[in-house]
């Protein structure tokens, strides 16, 4: 490495390998320590002259941008379109302003720190390391989550007579019947070669666990899912599983078993004590960098020595310039802001779309799914609501969140973005009257949160096509001049506050290489 | 029902279908209401003159019937062998005593409310209603746990390199390479005739969502595995899956694939916030009952109107003469205790064997299985520590207390049992050392749980051979005079509180039968 600096080599690493190698190739080289699953970032110390800093937006990545950069002595200021920091971090409580295009309301959920939901970011898994350190280093108390549950219900309407069943049933007579066929395909499958007799006993004995079968290796129902009467008085007795076919045709499978399975939501997650919005809270109470709230970026222009940039806060139109801009709007909206990039950064700021997703929260006036053994998890359904959530917290108090309806399908988003707000909760409403007996007459208030038509989001987690990510999504990572394209829409795993952070860590990456050119 | 009075008509459904439906009938005569999953007892009132009852044991169940029997007006006493309540419901913290026979010691922990082991009861699952229904009756506050953990390691020093991996590596493996021999098996299984094309489909459609196949229905690998790479900045390239023989050679299968399986595991898991002894103090807060503690009983009389108990409370004896007598005494307890029982039910109370338990529990100077990314559940091993869990709550916190062994198998538990204090923790620590590199080096200090050396119990959660339990069981669940067993061990799921309580619902509901004969 002696006849490169150090910005050569990140170059040649990009050429050769992409961007995300040249990424690995900056964490390798001390811009980001991982060691011992401590992570931390450091960035050259800021030099005179060349050390202001103007931030897009104060989501998470653009927090945490903040957070960093003034660690390491850089004059920052973040431009918010909204009247809050945290972007789709939204925590609602009590008189929270739920602020959809054109039908702007208040939350009226009780005045209770329990009371809350939250209506973006909602689990954390245990690998997502960069989540959990800024958790870590703002002392945000964790709490572990119930993201599955057994004992909530799968309802298909067209299935099993339309009547909920416990998970856990769906579960264990899948893994039965499908251990059972695997049993059947040991002598003519392509694993015979390599299976001495030995082996071939091991598989059986683990096919036999795997999904509970008896002697003869059939499957004729478990006690996994439960049994009939009362198992700590007497031998329980089997429920008698339903037809394979039954188990197959509901498309609700699909969900059922990718629940425990994704590795996002590989169990246990967690979430912050009180609502996802202390992470941004911990931002908020750890940085200096002013944030000006209700201020629009109309326009980004860069030239050879910095960006200037134009926003109207209020109606007033104000301007800035900054040495960098770290940009988190979403990309959508960069067709509306006046710039002055390249046409190959323009048309890769054009192929990112938005994902869409709603969700309602109802506060019950009682805890009546606690009474039917549920604690946390999520029920689902074939119904347009999707989903409903159980509360983890709060167990045995007397009222309780629950998430209502959690949709990202595009006919069902829309059947429930178009409808008024009030009728969104009563159709809401209706469809868990479904899941749950007397659902509707629990509950006292309601807020929806149609993410493409909330103010300054107008959508959820970024999307693209294959086709375009292969072209244009290394071209988002990189900076354009002193330009640095944020957010998790500029990650590989949109709609996560992981995803964000990684964007962020990208950026500040590339940034490190061109204050040290 | 007429011509029946309510005894007659339960005594004619015990000889019909066995206590068991008995005791389901006196639940729905109204002793035991479990409508809309609330439970409460309801007894007939104490009448004068037959009220005094004496209780043998402060476990769960012996609280619990305090507790019942008071509300209805009963005079009771307790008797406790040992020197405080909550019998295996015991958590260890800071000046504990761990009361075991000839190798008492004081627990060492930090004194710090969140530096607890749970040495027996540890865990609820959400169908435990009796359990759940004192827990809100008193109060306490509850939280979500994390039994099992993707994340966490299964170790095999005989596999795998004797590296530890991540369990959900082996989980994804397994469904992926169990789906694919089922896709093999649709052609020739018992299925054929019942599945029509389209169920074919839906099955195979099925299959490839089970496993995560790819299109032509093999298991390649899965991204619920995890990836190699940085997910969230590139798309994830996926590992290589090991040999489908090497994922069945090892005997630990059977931990893993069970671990999320098993209907008492069905997450969500519970436990009391601070410890599972709040339930106990839920009880103690709740009974003005007197409790007796150190009061050894040696002798039980049953006579035609009452029972007469003697006992030694600090080498003095005493006498109480009671209208009922509920025993929680260990079974095998009672062939030490002078008493005029029937043969035959000497002969059943003595088929109860006690089943053996071995825990050790580690204060850990920081929490380094975070680093791994690991927040709660349980890492598997072939080693003779078996299992070490990792702490739910006090996320991010300096220290932890680690579950360092959790043995219950004969040679092992032996092997533990019969080292000193400090050997079982020192070998224990050595063990965890091929788990997690340097474990060894952060514990500060522990403690051991023999159940079958602790004073008072000698043993844990009972056993019966399956001849025995046929003919024995409901004998025992049946009072002999105005006596009455209880426990877990008169349950079918000793070792769970729920077994306790329901043993305690059986023996209130004859108690029930026989006062208003």
């Amino acid at each position: 490495m002696r006849n490169f600096n150090r910005r050569q080599f990140l170059n040649m690493l990009a050429t050769v390998g992409g961007s995300s190698l040249a990424y690995q190739a900056s964490a390798a080289m001390g811009l980001i320590s991982t060691s011992s699953g401590k992570r931390s970032i450091s960035l050259h110390s800021a030099k005179k002259g060349k050390n202001k800093i103007v931030i897009l937006g104060a989501g998470i990545s653009g927090l945490a941008a903040a957070y960093e950069l003034e660690r390491a002595g850089y004059q920052c200021i973040i431009l918010e379109a909204s009247h809050r920091a945290g972007g789709r971090v939204f925590t609602a409580r009590h008189g929270d302003l739920i602020d959809e295009l054109g039908a702007p309301s208040i939350c009226q959920f009780d005045d209770d720190p329990d009371l809350y939901m939250n209506c973006g970011a909602a689990r954390i898994p245990g690998h997502h390391e960069r989540t959990l350190h800024y958790c870590k280093t703002f002392n945000v108390p964790m709490r572990i989550i119930a993201n599955s549950n057994r004992l909530a219900y799968l309802h298909d309407s067209n299935n099993f007579d339309g009547k909920p069943i416990r998970i856990g049933e769906h579960i264990a007579d899948s893994r039965g019947f499908v251990a059972e066929l695997a049993q059947k395909a040991i002598d003519s499958s392509r694993f015979d070669a390599e299976l001495s007799k030995d082996d071939i006993e091991n598989l059986s004995n683990f096919l036999n666990v795997f999904g509970d079968l008896d002697e003869a290796g059939n499957y004729v129902g478990s006690e996994r899912s439960g049994a009939l009467g009362d198992r700590m008085l007497s031998k329980p007795e089997l429920r008698t599983p339903p037809a394979l076919k039954d188990l197959v045709n509901s498309p609700l499978f699909s969900r059922i078993q990718r629940m425990t399975e994704l590795y996002d939501w590989a169990e246990p997650l967690m979430t912050p004590v009180g609502g996802m919005d202390k992470i941004v809270d911990g931002f908020l109470n750890n940085i200096a960098t002013p944030i000006h709230y209700n201020s629009q970026v109309s326009a980004i222009k860069l030239h050879e020595s910095g960006v200037h940039i134009a926003y109207s806060q209020k109606g007033e139109m104000k301007t800035i310039d900054a040495d960098y801009c770290f940009n988190c709007i979403p990309a959508h909206f960069m067709n509306g802001i006046v710039n002055n990039f390249s046409t190959e950064y323009k048309q890769a700021l054009n192929t990112l779309k938005r994902g869409k997703l709603f969700k309602i929260g109802f506060q019950m006036k009682e805890r009546f799914w606690e009474k039917e053994n549920i604690y946390g998890g999520i029920s689902y359904t074939n119904l347009p609501i999707r989903q409903v959530w159980y509360p983890s917290s709060g167990i045995f108090s007397n009222k309780g969140i629950m998430l209502g309806a959690y949709v990202w399908e595009e006919k069902q988003y829309d059947y429930f973005a178009r409808l008024t707000p009030q009728k969104r909760l009563e159709v809401a409403a209706a469809m868990g009257d479904q899941i749950h007996p007397n659902y509707s007459s629990y509950i006292e208030t309601g807020i929806s949160i149609p993410w493409s038509r909330m103010n300054h989001m107008m959508g959820c987690g970024s999307t693209m096509s294959t086709e375009d990510r292969k072209r244009y999504f290394t071209r988002l990572q990189k900076p354009e001049g002193r330009h640095f394209m944020m957010g998790d829409q500029i990650s590989y795993h949109p709609g996560w506050q992981e995803g964000a952070l990684a964007a962020m860590e990208t950026s500040l990456a590339h940034f490190s290489e061109l204050v040290e050119a």
